[in-house]
């Protein structure tokens, strides 16, 4: 499992008001909490107005890799702010995101082919419809997207397939279409990575991490390899070591006893 | 979801001392426990020596019953001790087990026609290889007990298949061996229910509850949809909540919501 640290979000309050305060502290101590706990890619999304985003990004990439080395997942709707950013980045980073918008793509995966870095994918047309309703529209916007990959000849492992995760309190089928959605991706493009966000699926729902937990083990058996998750949390790790074991991806069971002995602190 | 509460058990030290003992109090608060936490059925097994089981069994039945109207799983590997016991229940019970052994077949199966009662159905076949090494070998002993189950005109709805869990820790297949199994039972046969003890998985490891929890999510995915268990077990409890609720099958979210509120206790 590729682990992608969400903490340093400008749509949380108090990254926001880091951002706009400059306060270095913070972030410093978002970015090295999660990179101890175990994270390979720290998200970086600034959350500001479209008129200081750029300036904000810097300072906070700034910030970032001041503090660790981590490659970072450059999060913005902006293809130039993307592109000013990922120039600063210690290490090639994944771009947060392209859609299957032909304008999108044709801002974004050039951008990825410079860099030789990675993509998020999101499984939607922001041109058309905006969210998918349906598992066919999913794969109808990850199929263009994926033309859009071997025509710019990036390679299959550098893109990170979204199939965008709907809360199940607004969409009672949201479980098994984001379940089937991940089945249709991995067997279609097996050599991709499957990501996503973790938390929408719980959003209105009491226990939230516990939803958030259950879900990540099912859809690891879908065959989702990668997520955008807070790797501080042990609940959710020593549910994800379990899984793997259970999954026959753990070896002589040493990935998990080893993990259980360190109280499935994720290093 | 049917669960059967586990913990009746003979072959658990403080159970067996309670039999031989003829504590009749801890039998009872056993039962109690595990009726107030919401078992559909309770496990009742002796655990004592083939010469006098059937009296221990019999003693057993009447003292669960004298404190729960639940149904019983009534588990023996004596014909003679299910059909003795089963008379004593109050509601038609589950026998525990058959498997594909054809003298065990023809012993067990006119019972459970009899009784119009519930049986569990071992994926193994005692008079050839004992524990199946692979699926295939397992779908022939499954094939082989429903051909019998038609024959005697038992009604699939009453049978409870169980594909034998083994210990990932001395095969470290055992969960995909687990998942596939129930795929291929749940595929053909639809109207049957597919059970099986969830504590096998974790032998020899440690934080065995929770290796158990989230195999009880990848099973009930895969379409398990009964387990042998503690039903006092909340941790269990909210996993297999947060699960239905990701499969689509908690309509509006209400039993999960529901069950939030009250702290994952079943009832």
């Amino acid at each position: 499992m590729i682990f992608i640290g969400e903490k340093i979000n400008g749509t949380r309050k108090s990254i926001k008001a880091a951002v706009l305060e400059r306060d270095a502290e913070q972030i410093r101590r978002t970015a090295l909490e999660q990179a101890e706990a175990g994270a390979d890619y720290l998200d970086v999304n600034a959350g500001t107005s479209p008129d200081r985003e750029l300036e904000d990004m810097l300072w906070l990439v700034d910030t970032v890799q001041a503090a660790v080395d981590l490659p970072l997942c450059i999060d913005s709707p902006s293809p130039s702010v993307l592109r000013a950013a990922a120039d600063r980045a210690k290490a090639p980073p994944i771009i947060n995101s392209v859609n299957a918008d032909p304008q999108k793509i044709e801002a974004i995966l050039p951008l990825v082919r410079d860099l030789g870095c990675g993509v998020i994918a999101l499984a939607l047309d922001e041109s058309r419809t905006g969210m998918p309703r349906t598992l066919d529209e999913r794969m109808e916007n990850v199929d263009s997207m994926m033309r859009g990959i071997e025509r710019h000849g990036i390679a299959i492992e550098n893109v990170f397939i979204d199939p965008l995760i709907m809360s199940v309190s607004t969409d009672n089928g949201a479980g098994p279409m984001a379940f089937e959605a991940i089945r249709r991706i991995r067997s279609a493009y097996p050599g991709a990575h499957i990501t996503g966000g973790l938390s929408n699926i719980s959003f209105g729902l009491p226990r939230r991490e516990l939803v958030n937990r259950v879900f990540l083990a099912l859809a690891m058996a879908a065959g989702m390899d990668s997520a955008v998750l807070d790797p501080a949390n042990t609940a959710l790790i020593e549910t994800l070591k379990a899984t793997e074991l259970l999954l026959a991806r753990d070896r002589f069971c040493r990935s998990y006893t080893k993990a259980a002995k360190s109280g499935f602190s994720r290093k």
